[in-house]
């Protein structure tokens, strides 16, 4: 029941994942539930050294990036879908904005599988958002073709650290019975009680500078001006990869 | 180790969820990996037999959302974090296309871990990808406000029927090592020989009076002017749901 006690791993013992291991938590990946069994996406698995020292800085050095044994790239990829339409003389008309964004439903589902599988087998992982951060690069790094994106990383080892679990908003916060119900302010003080007064997050404000969690998410960590760039490197790179947009 | 043999679930017995399996699946979804710990997602739970029916028909009036026990619809969830943000004197700048993707991404993330949790549990589940086939409806129906936005069903219960695993592409077909490589026409023929040959598909292709299956999947199933319209749907209504783009 390791995925209600998951922790990220960002420390990582040298050891190398035996022979297989790394196939048989792909091969859990790919039992996840995907559209109509299209299965598009595809993993680059980055285990040479050289390699990780081209990813790092793509992903603001993170030393994780270096250190875990195994990198993993999740990418959207109708690529392989488009060979296979032509080889069956017809064509994949996915390469659009609901193409991409389900393929990328589909590769999270997927991606969620490997990260239960591995914890399952004594291996730590923490998932990197910053694929998002460098596409660009990311893509001539990775040799990523027309219709491919990358999407999410994932480094993936034998954990040399413990780390305490995360404290979430209470269950109340995220689920709505039958439709939703927009929060007022007085649940809002309850539902962020515990987040806000964990010493974790406590620290992050302090050494921040900041004046509360909030102020320090939506003003240093993920602001507007960074969401805004990133919106349009997504397009420009859809477009760049053979997306209609 | 259900996630390795997961079957999507279509058939349902009547018998509901005791008390508190839900909320421990959801919880468990909770537990999965999400973007800075800012948790922007929600779920609707429907239970209620006249929300089903009202669900149902934009689901294409598949008999699993009015028949399980348990509907879910994931969102993407920009709402709870605005109020949040302004009762601490600072604003959320997320709502424009990079905050929908990611939060997306998290959406999916927590979608697969309650997946995981369903299966452990003897439950069945089929994930729904037609809550973005019909997303003004949805937002009317479920009452999602600014901010919020749905982007995939779940039905849950117990199972009533015991269907076969669907096959998959090799792994080799989904997986690259250190770069992408481009199959060739002859390593196409190798991936899909299994799938192509396997009979669940030979019968959808004969039924549907089809040559082969990547013409029902692109000609009938996944066509280019159905993906085009949700293209526009999705912006549509990501912009009626005060999303910038």
């Amino acid at each position: 029941m390791n995925y209600k006690t998951h922790r990220s791993i960002r420390r990582y013992q040298t050891k190398n994942l035996q022979d297989g291991l790394l196939e048989s938590l792909l091969e859990a990946g790919t039992r996840a539930s995907n559209t109509g069994n299209i299965q598009s996406y595809s993993v680059i698995v980055t285990r040479e050294q050289a390699m990780k020292e081209r990813l790092a800085p793509l992903h603001f050095n993170q030393a994780m990036v270096r250190e875990a044994p195994v990198f993993l790239t999740f990418c959207v990829d109708y690529n392989r879908l488009a060979t296979w339409s032509k080889a069956r003389e017809t064509s994949c008309g996915l390469l659009n904005l609901m193409g991409f964004y389900n393929a990328s439903l589909d590769a999270m589902l997927f991606a969620q599988n490997v990260a239960v599988a591995a914890e399952e087998e004594g291996l730590g992982y923490c998932f990197l958002g910053t694929a998002l951060y460098n596409i660009r690069s990311m893509i001539e790094v990775l040799k990523l073709p027309r219709g491919v994106m990358p999407i999410l990383g994932m480094a993936i080892g034998y954990p040399a650290e413990e780390p305490e679990m995360r404290v979430r908003l209470p269950l109340s916060a995220v689920v709505h019975y039958e439709h939703y119900t927009p929060m007022t302010n007085e649940e809002i003080e309850l539902a962020y009680q515990k987040v806000e007064n964990d010493p974790f997050y406590q620290k992050q404000v302090a050494d921040a500078g900041r004046q509360n969690w909030a102020q320090l998410v939506m003003e240093q960590q993920y602001t507007e001006d960074t969401y805004r760039r990133l919106s349009k490197e997504i397009i420009d790179n859809l477009r760049e990869q053979g997306f209609e947009l």
